[in-house]
């Protein structure tokens, strides 16, 4: 197995490092070989090239079979002409990834994080990421006179409309799972589009009961009914609010990891946690590494197809986080390191 | 004074009849001479006239100084050319209101009814309501070979941006509150306009504090800590989605009225519940009037400048609320004449 890290900013290094830590232990569990690169992303990357997705990092990502990303950005890149963040952007339409997949579930044990009184849900998020808004063209502004016009474009086709919403069907039915579908069809002509390709692949999918909702009336009802939403599908920036919304639930980002995927399992991935590069805490040895363990289990489930690796490591971070030690940010007081030796000690 | 009632679809007519009772109790103590008048929107304008918003309704608004909306849409017209809620974006850009003001706050005695462990909150959210992804072209569907596209336009003005964010920070100043603007200035180069339209106004309320969110970060913070919003501001969809948040957070969008204004207090505005038509409880006499009896009281507050008036109906309803009787949704028995006869009872 080709493993490229890109650690990023912030206390993306700290918590890719602890990942790598799992990971050893698992390839020594397992007999893997595992071969480990890195390269610059973000920040650090503008730093080091001048560029927030520079040439070396596309060649190592073309060497290796699985990407796994810390965090990029920071208040010291504000002023860049390309901020950290228009790295992850292009890495994700290089890498063809249009599928992101954010699972949020209340953990046993860590309910008092959440802010709500009946904190139950075990749900996932499937975000379309390589069009809409943050893709579409035209984009730039326009100078009238005495005013200033600006302009996005929420661009989709059809074909990248279907291969997300049936990779999430498919989904829900090998899970025995409803479907969730978002969008604004009664404003917005792309989530017309949407909702009739969502219709036409429901006939595909007798089985899995299906629903529509507005973007507006999903937030509110996300708040309300959190346990209502099992798979949830949805375009791009509708995806990124409502994924940081589910996170809110949970009560932390910190929990949380991701995938970004070009659908096929099996293929090359990049995975993340969805937590920020927190610079405030960066080298202190402070941070909750679980978003960046939980993004390795997804990687050696997807990229690599280890299924059991993927449960033994989930497992033993759920336990973990249940039965402590525990990190700051969860009121607990065990360090970065701490935390990353107690969910190593129960894989061994 | 001149009202125009649109009662619209559902349990529009209710709740619309229930304000007029308020409304009438109102003139009686103040002396005021109102003349109310009726016209169609959205469904039932559909069934009338065939057209969401006709010609008949326009004439109605300019002789109007003030228009009360119930509610428009209903499945029965899922499948209309043009659906009910088109001829809600029409109103809104035939009477240029640009500024949808939406206040949420926990009414003492209902925190149960919200999902939060610690329901907190007293916020107003600042909407842009004429611009953006709503009315942006071009927009549509091209067909390709084996495919189709669709695009929407995100498209502003800066002078749009302006005014709406002037108006929020002028508020945020009279009322002593901070100001929190959201954007996605990470990805979308119209937040970046957006970003640097709000700086530079800034600079002329130096006394506002001013924080800037991404939509995401808000759409979780907001869940964690909506205590922190107390004056929100931000573009057309960003706007939708979050003011349903705050909904989900105060736990009823049945509690929720709303001004959509153009900006200049004493001139003509609508003013409708945040909630929808509800028509699987249509004409049962349960629908929840507080909403409507809300927007009421802000349409004599704004386009009659009738302040004390205002605050008289507002508490008449959160001491009703708080002490009862209330309506089913809430828990409570009573019919939605009891609960407005309940409050008008209180203003005598
Ligand atoms: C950093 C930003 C560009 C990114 C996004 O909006 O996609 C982030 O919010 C995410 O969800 O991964
Ligand atoms: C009905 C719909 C078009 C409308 C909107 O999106 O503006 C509604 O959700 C609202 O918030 O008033």
């Amino acid at each position: 197995h080709q493993l490229l890290v890109l650690a990023g900013d912030g206390i993306g290094p700290e918590v890719t490092e602890s990942a790598l830590k799992i990971l050893e232990i698992m390839a020594k569990l397992e007999d893997w070989q595992v071969e480990v690169d890195h390269a610059a992303i973000g920040g650090a990357a503008i730093d080091q090239y001048g560029d927030p997705f520079p040439e070396a990092t596309q060649q190592a990502i073309d060497r290796s079979s699985a990407v796994l990303l810390g965090a990029v950005g920071g208040p010291k890149w504000d002023n860049a002409p390309r901020r950290p963040e228009a790295g992850l952007l292009d890495m994700r339409q290089y890498m063809g990834l249009w599928a992101n997949l954010r699972p949020f579930e209340m953990i046993p044990g860590l309910e008092h994080l959440s802010p709500l009184r009946h904190p139950v849900m075990n749900g996932i998020i499937f975000r379309e990421l390589t069009g809409g808004l943050y893709f579409g063209q035209p984009r730039g502004r326009r100078f009238l006179p005495g005013d200033l016009e600006v302009i996005d474009t929420l661009q989709y086709r059809k074909s990248e409309m279907t291969r997300i919403i049936q990779l999430a069907f498919q989904y829900a039915k090998d899970h025995g799972l409803t479907l969730t579908s978002v969008d604004k069809a009664n404003v917005l002509e792309s989530s017309r589009v949407w909702r009739e390709v969502t219709e036409e692949l429901a006939r595909q999918y007798p089985d899995v009961p299906l629903s529509h909702r507005y973007v507006d009336a999903a937030a509110m009802d996300m708040v309300l009914n959190p346990q209502n939403y099992q798979v949830v599908v949805t375009e791009n920036l509708f995806g990124d609010i409502l994924s940081d919304l589910a996170g809110g639930l949970v009560g932390s980002l910190g929990l949380l990891g991701s995938l970004s995927v070009a659908g096929t399992p099996g293929t090359r991935g990049l995975f993340e946690p969805v937590h920020g590069s927190a610079p405030d805490i960066a080298g202190q040895n402070r941070a909750n590494p679980t978003g960046a363990i939980l993004s390795l289990a997804f990687l050696v489930g997807w990229s690599w197809q280890e299924h059991d690796a993927e449960h033994l490591i989930r497992e033993a971070v759920t336990q973990t986080l249940s039965e402590g030690p525990r990190t700051v940010d969860l009121g607990g007081q065990a360090t970065t390191q701490e935390f990353t030796e107690a969910v190593g000690n129960r894989l061994k």
